[in-house]
This record gives C-alpha cells, structure tokens and sequence, in this order.
C-alpha cells in the first residue's frame, strides 16, 4: 500500500480553483468581501492536512470494524468521535454558513474542494459533517427561531449530529408513498410514528444527541407529493429541566452495507410508544419542497464524495504503477533485460489516462457547479443570481451521476492495475470500489437523475434553461479556441456534440408536446450519458484553455493529454446515444414483462 | 433473496444446445456416436439438479466463512468435502474425457453449459472441480504412464485434487521471469524450489492430496518463456512403500480475496527444505507450451464462470424488480394509484435487457467456442479439425474477457436494480458482483487477452484466420436474413461492423509489417472491445433466426428484443471504436509517466 497517497493532487486543486474557477473573483460579492485568495487557500491547507495525518490513517480500520448494534444502540469505531471532533474544530461543519451563525462564510466552491480531501481520506468520518451540516442548514433556512436555537447551534457546534430521514421500507424511492405520520399537539409539537431505513448516521455513540429530519404527513394531509411535512425529531428532547430524555426513537436494525463501512446506515422505528415529538420545520405540506434543499446539497455532497474516492484509487494505482515492475515492452524479445514498471504498458497508461480524465474532469464539474451555488445565492447581479441558479439546478443531476458511474468504472480500472493484489483485501482499492457503489443508489439512483434532468430540468424548464447552458458552453468553447496551443479541431468537435445534445432535446420534447411521454422519457439514462460527456468535455476544454495559458511542464502537458483523450474518446459517443434517445431502439421499451 | 433462483432459464439452455448449436450433430463424430440428444440432456439435468439443491444452498454460507490458515494448513468450509463428492459422483470431473479414463466422453459443448449451472450455483465449489480437471487432463496429455496412474487416476477418481501453479510474487503476468528451480536427480524426480503465489485451491482440507502442476526451470535452461518446463508437484507423496508422506509444499500464506471466497487462494513456498519432489511432465523446457492447453481451458472456464455468475444475478434482479412495488408510471398523476412493480419502469426495463444481452449472448458465444473444441479434436474431416481449431484460438480471448468485462457491468446492473438493498449484504447481488471482478484478472487479464487477440491471434496468424472468422460470420447472416422475422436492416448493420473491423485489422497489420508495433497495439483493448461486440451480434443473429423458426412466444419475443436490442445499442460503436484503433487518439501512447 502506497501510504503516502496524497488523496487529491494539490496542483490539481490549485490550478481548478485559480486558473479555471478564478474563485478569488466571488470576493466581488459582498458576502464573500472578507475574504481573499489567501484565506480560501488556507482553509484548503487545514483540511488537506487533516485529511491525510488523521482521516485517511483511519480509514481501513474503520472500514474493518463497522457499526455494531448493542442493547439498541449503534456503538461506532472509537475514532469517530475524535475525528469528529477534530472536523468540528477545522470548521467543517460551517465552513460555507455565515459568521452570524458562527460559520467562516467561505464560497461553496471553495469548501467543496477542500472537503474533497477529507472525503477522499475517509467518506465515512466525512460522512457524519455533510449530514449534520445538511440538517443543520435546513433548520437555519427554515426553522423558527426557536428551532434554531434547539437544534440548530447545537449542530453547528458540533455537539450534535444530524442526518435525513426520507426513506421508507414500503416507499423506497416513491416518495409520495410516505406513510410516516405526525399528530398536532397543543404543546407546539407533534407526535411522530412510523418506520424509516437506510438512515445514514441513523444512530451512533459519536456525539451525545441525533436530530432526524424526518418527512411525515400530518394527519389528514392531502396524498402524494404535497401531503407531506418536515420534522426535526431527535433521538433526545429536552424535558422541561432541560434535561435531555428518550423521544421515542428505535433502531429497528443496522443495514450491513458493503462499503461506508464507518458510518452506519440504520431503521428507525418512531413513536412505537406514541411518544415521539417532532417539531414543524417550514410550512406544512411543503417538506418535500424545504428537504429539496438539502438533498441538492446532499447530491453535490455524493458527486464530490465519488470523484474523491475516484481520484484516491487513481493516485494509488498510479504510484503501484509506477513502483511495480512487471513484463517487458511488447517490442522487447530479450528475457535477460530487465522487467519494466507497470506504467510502461500503454494498456496501463490507458487506464491511468482514463481515470484521470473522469476523476479531474468530475472534480471540475463540482467546482464549477459549487460556483453556480455561490452565485446563484450572493451575486449583487439579480441575472446573474438567476442564471446561476437555473445552471445549478441543471446541472446537478450530472454532478451527482456522472463521478458516480463514471467513478465506479475509474476504481474498477484502479483495481485491475493492482492484478491479484487488488482483488485481495490487503490492498485499498476493493475497498474504494465498495465505497464507490451507493454513489449512483443513494439520494436519487441513476435512473431517478436521468428523469430529472430530461423531465423536470430540460423539459419542464421550458428550453430556457437548455439555452442558457448552451451559451455558456459556447463562450467558452469560443474562448477556448482562441488560446495558443488549444487544439481547435477539438473543440469544433466539442461544439458539435453540443448542438447535436440540443438538437435531440428539442426532438424529445416536442414527443412530450405530442403526449408521447414514454417515447421522450424512454432513453433518459442515455440521455444523461450523453448531457454528462458534452458537460464533461466543456470542462476539459476550460481547463485545456487554462493550462495552455501556462508555462509547459508535465503538469500542463497532463491536462492537455486528458482533455484531448475525452474529446477524441467520448465525444464521438454523444451522437451514438442520441440516435439511441431518438429511436433507434425501442426494445426495452416495448418488452414486456415476461420477455425479459 | 429469491431463493427459488433458476440460476439459468433452462428454456435458454435448451435452446442454444439444441436449436442454436445442433448439439445432437456432433453425435456423427464416432468419438461422441455413443450419445444421442437423451443422454445430452440427462448431464444436464443432473447438473441443474444438483446446482439447485445443493450447490447455491451453500453458496453464502461458504462466501461467509472464507477459508483459515491453521498451523500451516487451510481449512476450508465443511460443506466443501461433501459438495466434491456429489460433484465427482455425478461425473463433473471427466465428463468430456474418454471413458479409457473413466470420463463419459461428453461433447464440451453440453458439458460447458451443464456446468454453467454448477458454476451459477457456487462457483467456489464448482473451483474444485474445473481445476482438478484441468490438472489431470495436462497428465492425461502430457504425462507417462506411470504419471497418469500415478497422479492423473486419484485426480479424476476424486480421491486428489489439482492446481495450476503459474505466478509468482516477482514475476505476476509476466511467466518469462519464472524462477522456481528443477534440479535432476538420478531417481527420476527433480527437486523444485521457488514460490508460487494466487494458487486456487492450492492447500485445503477437502481431498487427501492436492498435486501442484508447476511452472519450473531446469538448471542451466534458458531464460525466458522457453526454458521453463511442467511439473507435477503434489503436497504428499508416495513413499517407497506406498504411504503419503509430506513433499516439502509448504503455505507461506492465503489471500484474502474479495469474492470466489469458498476457494481458498494460496501462496506456496516449494522446496524449503530442498526436498520437495517434482514429475516432469512433458519435454523439458516446453512446459509453458502443455500448460497453454489448460489456460485454454481455463480462460473459457473463466468465461463460464463470468456469464453464468452474470446470469444468477440477472434471475435474481429480474425476480426482484417483478415483486417489488415502487413508485408509478411516469405518466401517472394520481398518487392514490397503487405503486407498480419495478419492471414496470422502462429504466429497470432496460437494466433487465441489457443484462439479459450480455448474458445470452455471452453463454452463446461460450456454447459456439465449446463447439469449436468439439469439432477440432474430434472431427472425422481434417479440414474441419484445422478451421474449428483456428477459430477456437482466435474467440479464446473474447469468450474469456466479453463475459468478465460485461458481466461485471450486468453483474452492477443487478446489484443497482436492487436499490438500497442491493448495497448491503443481506441480499446476495453484492457478493455476485465481488465473484465476478476476478474474471478480468484471472488467467491472463483483460490487457493481456488484448495483445494474445490482436497480436498473436489475428496478426501473426496472418490474415488467414480472421478471413476464416469473416467467412463464418457471414454465412450465418446471409442463413439468419433468409429467415422470416429477423430484421434484414439489423443484419446489415452487423455485417457493416464486421467488414470495418476486418478493414480495421488490414490497417493495423499494416503498421505492424511496417515496424510500428506501438500503433499496432496501442488499442489494442479498444480491439478487443470492438471485435466482441461483433462476436456477440453475430451470436444474437444465430439466435435470431434459430428463435423466429419456432412458433412466436414470450420466450421468442425475448430473444428477438435481445438480438434487436444489441445490434441497435453495441453494433454502431464498433464504428467508433474502429476510429480510435486507427489514431483518432494517441493520447496514452505518446504520455509520459510524469504527465499521468
């Protein structure tokens, strides 16, 4: 095992925020006017540092030794609770929430990068901060201030942890089929009863108090979509002491996931006794709606755990390439010379190359999307605030599918380099492969993402939105072309499949104007596929145009070779799966269940 | 868990034996003239029995309780000693070998996908099997009389099990760099020294004795591939009197894989205390030349196991999307409607079909390469014998790695159909998908099977095998167009495919008889990629027409939509794949390590 795995590449990091996302410009918002490049680049520093002294030395002892249930209670890896509290004290938790609830006011774009690091040393132990994080804003965006007070300082202090509760074993993913109930109280609260799984930091022994963001319907509520509300339920509530006293919160079991082995995932059972109280976070009947906040941050939050898990494999598969020898040049016939490293293959460089165009070109596509977030909330311009709010919404079902599909494909990749040693457990990458794989399951599977983005965000967006993403792809491309040394056949080929991706949008969206919903819907994941290769490739045209700008060195030279590598490798593939979306096959569509 | 799985649609099975393979012609070699269709599908239903009663009944319980090191020897899952048993009664070890040998001279063709089933059931306790086999078969080959009555007898009998023992710890893939020592003696024997490392089966408890076939140099032999010679190296041997007795093989260790974990995989350290005793088995240094016949074997075993792992997941998920409920048709408003099964939704719909693809197609492609087996040792014309031999060396390497590399996609698809579930291990997809990342590694990985397909296979064959493969593959589309119902557009396409891979092929040898070997075989994964897909259609168009001669049914319909599907979906990146191997990118060939 290569210990001195560096997680991300700091070059990597530096060039995407500065040369590519020029994240000094967002301190032009006055929200972000306290800050300086120096202040950003110090919290990266903070949190590479942890990463690599602390979360990543721990990371295969708590994959080794995962959450146990003992007297109803989840007992966690002892580390959790110091590594936690070390994440607490780098300002993990409020990196991006504003001083007045105790945060450093930081870009999201900014944070995202640099929390990379921790998730790529130990998604788990990460794990623990992004939920807590997301249930904590959800209560600062939409509690009373009450409920801030109760809960949320509490979170942001670290003192207790949060999580989401959405799921239900009967609904799973069908989210109208919420059944969980909650019953008014005239003491301000309300009684909560019903069964919750896969909760991620469901319960643990980390911190000495959980809160739930639990969806539930208030009795009588309307069906489906809008019949349902949000609750803060905590494991512990406050009796009229002060004191903190059972709620009423069970785990009805621990699921044995097969990676994220260090943070649990656990059913819940609320209110067995009637005596669970939750508090209205937001209006009622609008808890899917307030929720939407943190599951888009909860997506963002999987599409920078899977590139970062992504791009750990990568740089551990690229150091044994490098240290392992193993064979001969295939123009090589004499036996007395001495073997060659690995990465003399160019099979091997294949496999390298590929992971980093999808690891670097996944952790681009968070940056740039985490730029969209910070403009669409504190640009002084109300277009801009608008236009980047719609990007973000656009893009975010490829932020999350793309590293995590594409990543899995990179950590397979990371494994086979290893030979008989990556299918053994003594090496890392099986275990980052384990990992990899909720990514495209958890907060929306792949195929819920592909009718997202067609449905709601393309279609439903009304060609509006596709527009806007396709002239920010063009200016850019435009920008691009003009620089010394970027290579113009590429990006013609780039703005081709651009056209070719809108001209197929405009072509399913007319079948949806035609009622032929199934025939617009039909081929959404490769949809998605080909929206993720154009918006991958827009991004490695960005960064071609700024390493060009560069002096030369085998940094530039990389990024140069991976950005062509995309656009001669996947580009072509976007036009394939368009005449896939268009109809050149309707066999599953029209397949019957007993012909399957 | 669906515990009722088929692990294979007997239907399929049938069908490919019978009406795409014409399994029962093979009876008109007088080496299989014993046999008629009954007695073909009696083996089959022997093995599906005993696959489903007793082999997966045992499948978790052995993937749970991986095999232990105790004072130096293995100990593996009691379940392991009675399963071999039942494996040897009912003929597994040697049924394709003559019944001079005790086999039941089966064609390979129907012992292949008989024991697919073995294989889907529990591929670790089917390990046993096929490797015991093999061992004995290089004796039966290659070995005196007094080896086989000796060695090659208590294999196929049972009573001993085998092993190929290849790697070692400095040399991995690369078998030029073998250093375990054969030194003469003047008894016969030859005393081996050296370290083999990834030895399945390579030290257990389940049978008396385990004999190691072993790759070794004689003193003073050349190096490289062809100064190694073939040994068999059992871990007790008969003394003068006939008892047991120890041979120096010691276990220096057992890797803890990720998957196959009912069989153990073992390093050995052979001749610590130089008295480890070894039968040269074949001429001396030709022993990379007779193993070659039981890698053969085993890269298709390997395929087997690959498409039938894929298959038992496919079953499962297919079951699962059936009875579980979730969520409603995308064009479905009123949330008072109760949810749908998943395979109601076309994205489940289309994971199903692309699994069912990969797996047909994958377990007829194996079926076709068995026949070729068949056809090139026992046909009575030697015309037939030399083409069906050829055509066997060139599809090894796609029957070995189309079933690893797209399995573990099928195998993904199931895990992901699963949801939630599907990421924790009291569902069985996960532990499928960790079986099946192996069969890219083992016997020879998916980059190797590139440079054995393009270099060895296709260009120093010279032409004349591939213009052999063209000729089959186009004899079988101008039979499937003739045929009514199978779409005449779909079968140009495929046709299409293969005469740009056969172009493609002219251009690379090209390069190559003009001194560019690295733009040769720079692509030559992209090669293989392209030369399976074509592979694959060119199956799905035999089962096209073998399915539209029969009455229309739900089964036919499925094959039909299968085929379809394949050739609308794969066929066209052959294309692009095409493109690639000749230039479009040369980004991994000209990188330099530090740009990676």
């Amino acid at each position: 095992m290569a210990s001195d795995n560096p997680l991300i590449r700091d070059r990597f990091v530096d060039f995407l925020l500065h040369d590519v996302l020029d994240v000094t410009s967002l301190t032009r918002c006055p929200h972000f006017a306290e800050h300086e490049r120096e202040t950003f680049d110090l919290y990266v520093a903070a949190c590479r540092r942890l990463a690599r002294s602390r979360l990543f030395p721990t990371y295969r002892a708590m994959d080794e030794a995962p959450p146990r249930l003992e007297s109803g209670r989840v007992i966690v890896h002892a580390e959790v609770k110091r590594l936690f509290r070390e994440l607490v004290d780098l300002g993990a938790l409020n990196a991006t929430r504003p001083t007045s609830v105790g945060g450093q006011q930081l870009p999201m774009t900014v944070a995202a990068l640099a929390h990379a690091y921790l998730m790529a040393g130990n998604l788990s132990a990460y794990g623990y901060v992004g939920l807590t994080t997301g249930a904590a804003h959800l209560i600062e965006a939409f509690g009373s201030d009450a409920l801030r007070s109760t809960f949320m300082t509490p979170m942001y202090e670290g003192r207790w942890s949060g999580t989401m509760a959405l799921t239900e074993p009967q609904a799973g993913s069908s989210l109208a089929d919420v059944t969980s109930s909650a019953t008014p109280t005239s003491e301000g609260h309300h009684l909560i009863r019903g069964s919750k799984i896969f909760i991620s930091g469901g319960d643990h022994d980390a911190t000495e108090n959980v809160v739930h963001l639990v969806l539930a319907r208030i009795d009588g509520a309307p069906r489906g979509t809008k019949g349902i509300s949000l609750f803060a339920v905590p494991r512990l509530r406050l009796d009229a002491g002060g004191a903190l006293v059972p709620n009423d919160v069970h785990v009805s079991g621990v699921i044995h996931k097969i990676g994220w082995r260090g943070l649990p995932s656990v059913a819940l059972s609320l209110g067995e006794s009637n005596d669970c109280h939750g508090w209205l976070v937001g209006p009622p009947h609008q808890g899917l709606r307030c929720m939407f906040q943190m599951m888009n941050e909860a997506r963002i939050m999987v599409g920078l755990n899977a590139a970062s898990t992504a791009s750990v494999a990568y740089l551990e598969s690229l150091a044994y390439a490098k240290e392992r020898t193993q064979g001969r040049s295939i123009t090589e016939k004499d036996a007395s010379r001495p073997p060659v490293a690995l990465v003399a293959h160019a099979d091997v460089r294949r496999m390298l190359l590929r992971q980093k165009a999808i690891v670097e070109g996944a952790l681009c596509v968070l940056g740039a999307v985490s730029r969209y977030a910070d403009l669409s909330e504190h640009s002084t311009d109300a277009d801009e605030r608008a236009r980047s709010q719609k990007l973000l919404d656009l893009l975010t079902p490829i932020a999350k599918t793309f590293p995590a599909e594409k990543g899995f494909e990179a950590n397979t990749l990371a494994l086979q380099i290893h030979g008989g040693y990556g299918y053994s457990s003594e090496y890392l990458p099986e275990a980052w492969l384990r990992d990899q794989k909720l990514n495209s399951i958890h907060e929306g599977t792949t195929g819920i993402q592909g009718l997202d983005l067609l449905g709601r965000k393309v279609v439903a967006g009304g060609g509006n939105t596709l527009a806007l993403f396709a002239d920010e792809v063009l200016a850019d491309l435009a920008e691009a072309e003009g620089v010394s040394g970027v290579d113009v056949a590429s990006i013609a080929t780039t703005r081709e499949a651009l056209h070719r991706l809108v001209a197929l949008t405009a072509t399913l969206a007319q079948r949806g104007v035609a009622g032929d919903v199934e025939g617009m819907m039909g081929h959404s994941a490769d949809y998605l596929e080909a929206f993720s290769i154009v918006v991958v490739a827009w991004q490695w045209a960005r960064m071609w145009a700024a390493a060009a700008r560069r002096e030369e060195d085998a940094f530039v030279r990389g990024i140069v070779r991976a950005a062509r590598y995309w656009i001669a490798t996947e580009v072509p593939r976007v036009l394939q799966l368009a005449a896939l979306c268009e109809g050149a096959d309707r066999s599953y569509l029209d397949a019957r269940e007993d012909e399957l």
